[in-house]
């Protein structure tokens, strides 16, 4: 499939004169074919316009009209072919079976708020009847939905080309919730983001909505990106990726005359616990399955194991050996981008240059532009005196910090900023010490898994991919799973309307057929 | 019952050294018995550490623990008996059966949550059980609740004393979330605050709960509030006031090294629509009973009808004769403060000159702190031009629009900014120009009534008192009404988490009998 590298404005493909851009070769640094255009003022201003003007027709779609729509846009990333995998192995780098699984999972978001759609709990429906004859006075009708906040930004992730970018979570959930998009490609992978966004505009116009329900705009730096988050019609934003760029729009949203609320999942270094009797028991056979989880996808995920705590002994010392003889056969792979590399490479050697700090292991050296996986192991003492140690080295390396007694670990927790994961190794001989730590763990993380690492983040139902500052930017949120429609909601109430003029979620007939709270009780 | 005027740090009176300050009576601007005494720094730390400490026992007692302590405080408001009336009376100058009324709706909120926490959907729980046997990954076993953000700061409302206060709305909601507060009490009602304080200590400690889940700060200035929210331990803020000052409580929340979601409930004049058939067939009738609306509690409520549409005709004026009509009877009442009585008179003289304005009618004149109730009149063509007449007065004062047709009604909603509540009053030859103007009101406001007036604040399910900014600090909440206990919850999931660590809410055998999404659907 050819690309055009223009805007994708309300549909239209828009080229902007001036400067054109090529996207680069993810294992060579070389330019990839076709040129992009960066979007223009005027661009930004008419997709604002365009999705403004969208915005009451599409939120009032019904339910079903959205589902189906959701469901197009999901055919129509898979119609797209080969030709998506091809351009999004060149542009990320990233291995065919990674990205044929995303695509799988990018498809599947798309399907699960479908279903959300047609369940109907999301409209948070809710019905006080009157009751005329109290005393001393009337109560009236009330009756309560959620409606769409309006149109929404949402900035792609380098680091997940396809289930975090164009159609991703935060575009799935926003369509879902009924707010048409405005979406900024990462500049990582613009062909990628060309292909994806036009299934979105070409499963737009075969629904037959509004053509501003979607807009795409490219830019290789972060002026368009500002000047949609300071866009008056702009109504909330969804952006994945580094901590500077996230608390950089939060600052932008919050300057705002009419502030909004900024979704950013940031940076998180995924503690991992093991427990002594874990340790004991498989200490070697956790340090291998932890180099296999550090090392996935060269470790640029959100998730990546970054820490390890663990009293000093037999057992940790079994994991390290297990973890630096598992690690020592894996090779380098293709970052995402030269820049993610660069600070990867300059993270891994402020590591190495710390005094207090020793390498376990490292795994196969690499050529251009490829991450060489790394373990290192610090003290508990020297770790709580060096905040840097607390800070993300994105890509495959990590941190054992090795505590004395279980007192050390909870302190290196709780001088922690706010997570998305936890995980924690243990036996049941490790319940009770585990137990312990709940709170804290509760208090500063997202998810809290057992036995397992972070790095897969199931989309479903019961899922958290979010957590306290500066995990995420909003701890109250998730952007995965079917809970982050609620982020792109705002409820409503309507007071003794006529059942004529009320929404269809709220007629008395219950024509949607929706689970419904009457006097606060679940219904129909 | 006599007050002591110290501050309350988790149950304990001290007395910081240094100024004290009386209450002033807001009928005389005399002082009022009793010296209160400002929180100390050293005092504000106490406070937030007790509730920092009591945090994670008080956020895991069981929701029928929780219950039963909002019932105690309930009914320890109630113990105080008239001494509470009476002292209320004197602080904010409202009239004895208003704040009988608002006693019980005080009262009614803390039974509201107590209910709320006995059936159980607050959690959210959602699981999502382990699929050993899926292709190509098993899926994990997957647990989902709510649990509470933190200590929370609530400051205290002057036009509320008890209902917005310290046991009111935001501080009910924090309790049953499961969140420690720090009060900053108004300082237009130190007493009312100190006898309800006391109250809600006296039922923490009844209740054999940690001393650090409820403090009270007095403070006549605001260093105590900007320390408070300032503090790391502060999870989340409620407060509701000005526009002036929610808006400087989210820059400093905003600007924390972490920062912290405020609700801040501010300014609104809720406009009134009246459409056409419904001025025909009884505008005299709706000119009498927006003046009750309009001077009830001298106009002293967030959702007093501050600005009235309608298209120019017989029926307008017939509204308008039957307003003036019925405002000339109505007496000045006291004002809340001299503070608010002074930018009342202000906000009433800037209308009074504007020569674009024509008033309409007033009340009686009353003497020093009372407010005169008074209705303007305007042009739409003049009231797009000069943004000034969209600011509101607090206060019975209301301005009417008058608009040539039915494009300058939808031209002036268009105009303005987020609010409260919004009220049509129509008969059914109205209905389809309502159904025109409904988008444009959902985007505006947080709730739409028809035939009658906003002032009446229902506390239910399916209230919605909030709306977009500037009404509301964040317009995806609530502040009245069950639906405010999630401004203070935060999602939290459990994955492959042992039966014998999961919370209750998500122990496999459900033992707290509490609604569950089980795989997306409501069970058990």
């Amino acid at each position: 499939m050819d690309l055009h590298g223009d805007n994708l404005i309300g549909g239209e493909p828009l080229t902007a004169q001036g400067e054109r851009w090529h996207a680069v070769e993810a294992a060579t640094g070389r330019d990839l074919p076709s040129e992009f255009s960066a979007a223009t003022p005027e661009m930004v201003d008419r997709a604002c316009a365009l999705a403004d003007e969208a915005f009451d027709t599409y939120r009032e779609t019904s339910p079903e009209e959205r589902a189906a729509f959701l469901e197009a846009v999901a055919q129509g990333i898979l119609d797209v072919g080969d030709a998506l995998i091809e351009r999004c192995m060149a542009e990320s780098g990233l291995p065919r079976p990674r990205l044929e699984g995303e695509r799988g999972r990018t498809v599947g978001q798309l399907r699960l708020f479908a279903a959300v759609l047609r369940e109907g709990s999301f409209h948070e429906a809710r019905i006080d009847p009157a009751l005329p004859d109290r005393k001393p006075l009337p109560r009236p009708d009330l009756r309560l939905r959620n409606v769409a906040v309006g149109p929404v930004a949402v900035f792609g992730a380098s680091n997940f080309p396809l289930a975090f970018s164009v159609a991703g979570g935060d575009t799935a959930s926003a369509l879902a919730a009924g707010c048409p998009v405005v979406a900024k490609a990462h500049p990582a992978h613009p062909g990628t983001s060309e292909l994806v966004g036009r299934a979105i505009a070409g499963a737009v116009k075969a629904r037959g909505l509004p053509a501003g329900v979607f807009s795409l705009l490219f830019d290789p730096g972060i002026e368009v990106g500002k000047r949609l988050v300071a866009d008056p019609r702009i109504a909330a934003v969804g952006f994945t990726g580094s901590q500077r760029g996230g608390t950089a729009l939060m600052k932008l949203a919050a300057e705002r005359p009419v502030p909004i609320p900024v979704y950013a999942e940031m940076s998180s270094i995924n503690p991992v616990i093991l427990m002594p009797a874990a340790l004991e028991a498989r200490g070697a056979e956790i340090g291998k399955a932890f180099v296999g989880a550090l090392t996935l996808g060269s470790g640029q995920f959100c998730t990546n194991p970054g820490l390890v705590l663990a009293v000093e002994g037999p057992g940790l010392d079994a994991f390290l050996a297990g973890a630096g003889e598992a690690l020592k056969g894996v090779a380098a792979q293709t970052m995402l981008t030269p820049g993610i590399h660069k600070a990867y490479c300059t993270g891994v050697a402020a590591l190495e240059g710390n005094p207090a700090v020793t390498k376990v292991a490292s795994g196969q050296a690499g050529g251009d532009n490829q991450g060489q996986p790394v373990l290192f192991v610090t003290a508990a003492g020297a770790f709580l005196e060096d905040h840097r140690l607390a800070e993300e080295v994105f890509g495959a390396a990590s941190l054992v910090v090795k505590c004395r007694n279980a007192g050390e670990i909870h302190a290196v927790l709780a001088r922690l900023e706010g997570q998305l994961t936890a995980a924690l190794h243990m036996e049941p001989g490790d319940y009770e010490a585990a137990r312990a730590l709940l709170p804290l763990l509760e208090r500063r993380v997202g998810r809290i898994l057992v036995n397992g690492f972070g790095t897969g983040v199931e989309v479903g139902h019961a899922m958290v991919h979010g957590g306290p500052y500066p995990a995420t930017s909003d701890g109250r949120t998730t952007s995965v799973g079917s809970l982050a429609i609620h982020r792109f909601l705002r409820p409503v109430c309507y007071q003794d309307l006529p059942d004529a003029l009320l929404p269809a979620a709220l007629k008395q007939a219950n024509p949607l057929g929706i689970p419904r709270r009457i006097d606060g009780k679940i219904g129909g």
